[in-house]
């Protein structure tokens, strides 16, 4: 068992510090923290739990859609990685590289190690920042013909990205996530792949992880490096910064090209391959923290709780904590029937008080007390970690009463997010509003842009402010750029962003 | 798709060369194939969902004996690794060094990248040969008082052991696995641990993979680098050939005191924490293709089989397979109702023959054909993969038999292989026959050896034959060692060893 000492009430305000409210929230919640490795963290059991969560439906939401898993090794050689040069250069400044195979006693230093000097590789291997090259390098041997296609494969796994400034789950040199990788014989459908993707992303948090998104493209300098469009999925903080909770990535022929991955068509002529890639991440963890939570710690929507409902007793006898054991085994059972998930918190070592704090600390959707009183009226506390309302509620109505909550809170925390997303979407026309609201307000600002490079790098200097994304389903619209005056069609979105 | 061209039935037949045969098999029936990365493998889709069955079962059984997962670091910092000195002695002739964190363009080599001199670690990262280093470097900041334990963690991840010999699945560079590593406040809660997941690796190698298995301890010179004691299962592959299918590790204090993790106990007095490690990876898959296979490919005991059931129709007019794919969907519709997976091959680009080799190749437990004949008289062909024997089967039996067929092919490969491991424990008592039978028959050896290291070394120069176990249940017979004639109380098993 963690150690919950540490979880006292002194979490951080949001509204003093944000960032400082968050670490704690990391830490004292124990869903993650800081090794001894730069950079890299510890995702401790209740984080993992939730983790897990995302992974087996995600995992669900892939095999249904068609794709299998399958591994590719952690390891790219420098002159695989080197191959599709838009790729190479994008990630290269934040490579690990390995390049030895062995240690050895230290001569200098009794029993200390050094690197062996005679064990150096002839060819440095990069530790994958992702795995384009290494699984594109491998295709080129699994596909011939137009019925060796299409290759729909998902992997998951760790990846490293030598960040300089880390943090927590939203910067990590090492982080965990699904990368899928397909490759087809039209372009047509490879489009279509990367959409249902981005799609499927949007699904998945906006009904699993109760996160409202908006499905939009990449500009050109924010592309992912080897790609001809990204697709992406952005959602909205509570301090008014954007995160981007997905990407899904429209290769064209990129890879195949630097791979020389060729097919023979149904016709008989040979053509490149098509491709994607599509991706999330433990950055994930951040989104849903910096969504729902609050000033009392982590705020769960049920589909991601470890557990649904934990009960704690409150006694003073023996015999009162061998009723109230009753009393908890009977709601386990009904509770489990329905397939909500219930731990019965009945250790000794820590008073009620201190588990009403752990558990709030911890986003545990609902609580049920019972103490003496309870016993004599058939009753028990139900409290709710989302509004951190109390009732008394009669036994029998429990199971009726949890199963309706579940429900309820799931669509709440949406319900709750979708609006102040919405109300974080500002439309504006000058460039004195748009700073004025970036200060001020924050959330996305929706601005005409002349669709230049320049102008786009320009506003960013001045305001941090990046294009998030090009909605995917904004109206056509004429217009002047909020900076430059020149046309434009469509409004982007700009926000600050994670 | 991938492509199965290669799949014709041209695979080396064991007697001829197992380990060819072996070879052969893992890349024909499309489970691993080397990369370009020396000694890392690809594990493809069809042999990654054996290991997700594997994961899933091993998953649930951690869980239920009290387990958690979590997530450590891929990287350890060389004065981590180092602290404990057996451990780090034991693993530093195979670890791979990451020693810099940035790549530059080559300015000799236009497009392409070369490492950063200036972007050298101020320590080198050992990428993980396993985790006790950093797991309990983390737990020192977790364990203050008795109440924080026991920890009870499992790890899913990636390892790095740089061998120079490497076979798929059985020896590779990279492999994926699972890690256990426990803490407790005694030294006997810590042994029942240990104990405990050596029986539920038996247990589910035994009754999940269907492969028998022998549990003992190892002798000290074939412990786990930094263990005091160390559990492992036995396995006996076709050719003889023992497989260390999994380890659990008793390390006593070892890493408590090399990282300085201490408690108070409950009566005050501060004392060092107890420790486990227990671990299998991928390497069960090459157990699994080297117990159950044949010359014909791949034999899957249906608990580890992707899908139980395959369904091939053979038609010649549009009409026939209109009509067959209404047949197949019933029964699919009939077997999914008993959880039994079931796969449709109706692709138009590949005849009946190639797809029923692919699948005699792959393994399927269960193939159904459905012909013109069958539509006529309401039957399918029923072919079982393991005996290679085919029935006609009325339409009304067949939920019923396939539902029959599973259970008793799951039963009859571990009866097959149990019958051949037994009769491959060869009791001997002079030297000259111990060699005899480990030239002639193979299998374990079961012999008196006197205790030393001296003798177990010599008899593993002469015979290549190491003390795979000393077994946990078997009695104690007063004997002589069978190589120096000293005296002996319990009899040991040698065998030749992956």
């Amino acid at each position: 068992m963690p150690n919950y000492n540490n979880m006292a009430k002194n979490l951080t305000k949001r509204s003093e510090d944000y960032s400082k409210w968050y670490n704690e929230l990391v830490v004292k919640a124990d869903l993650a923290e800081n090794s001894a490795v730069r950079g890299c963290m510890v995702i401790k059991p209740y984080g993992y739990a939730i983790w897990e969560k995302m992974q087996a439906e995600l995992d669900r939401m892939f095999k249904e859609t068609g794709h299998q898993n399958a591994y590719f090794p952690l390891f790219v050689p420098k002159s695989l990685f080197e191959a599709e040069e838009k790729n190479a250069e994008g990630f290269a400044k934040e490579c690990a590289v390995v390049t030895h195979y062995r240690l050895q006693n230290n001569p200098d230093q009794p029993g200390k190690l050094r690197v062996d000097p005679k064990a150096k590789l002839e060819e440095e291997l990069v530790v994958r920042p992702t795995s384009e090259a290494v699984i594109w390098n491998t295709y080129k041997g699994w596909i011939q013909s137009y019925r060796d296609l299409p290759i729909l494969i998902n992997q998951w796994a760790n990846v490293v990205r030598w960040e300089m400034r880390t943090r927590l789950f939203l910067r990590t040199a090492e982080f965990l996530w699904q990368e899928g990788h397909t490759a087809h014989a039209t372009k047509q459908e490879a489009l279509d792949e990367a959409k249902q993707m981005n799609q499927v992303y949007a699904d998945f948090v906006e009904n699993f992880m109760a996160i409202p998104v908006i499905q939009g493209t990449k500009t050109e300098s924010e592309r992912f490096a080897g790609a001809e469009e990204t697709y992406c999925i952005e959602a909205l903080m509570q301090d008014g910064k954007a995160l981007q909770a997905g990407t899904s990535h429209f290769l064209g022929q990129n890879f195949a090209k630097a791979f020389d991955v060729k097919f023979m068509t149904k016709e008989g002529s040979q053509a490149h391959v098509w491709a994607t890639s599509w991706g999330v991440s433990t950055r994930l963890m951040g989104a849903l923290i910096m969504t729902h939570s609050d000033d009392q710690g982590l705020v769960l929507p049920p589909n991601l709780a470890p557990y649904h409902v934990v009960i704690v007793p409150i006694y003073k006898s023996e015999d009162q904590l061998n009723a109230i054991n009753n009393v908890a085994d009977t709601i386990m059972t009904s509770l489990r029937a329905k397939n909500i998930s219930v731990k019965y918190d009945n250790r000794t070592t820590q008073r009620p008080g201190a588990k009403f704090a752990q558990y709030e600390l911890q986003g545990v959707p609902l609580r049920i007390a019972i103490g003496p009183n309870d016993l004599e009226n058939g009753t028990v506390e139900l409290a709710r970690r989302d509004t951190l309302s109390k009732e008394t509620i009669d036994l029998e109505e429990l199971q009726s009463k949890v199963t309706q909550l579940i429900a309820e809170i799931q669509d709440a925390l949406y319900v709750k997010a979708l609006k102040f997303r919405d109300q974080h979407i500002t439309l504006v026309d000058d460039f004195e509003a748009f700073k004025a609201t970036l200060e001020t307000k924050g959330g996305f600002v929706s601005a005409h842009w002349d669709g230049s490079e320049e102008t786009e790098q320009k506003i960013k200097e001045l305001t941090k402010a990046s294009i998030r994304c090009i909605p995917m389903d904004a109206s056509q619209q004429e217009g002047k750029c909020v900076f430059s005056g020149a046309p434009s069609k469509q409004r982007v979105l700009f926000a600050k962003a994670y």
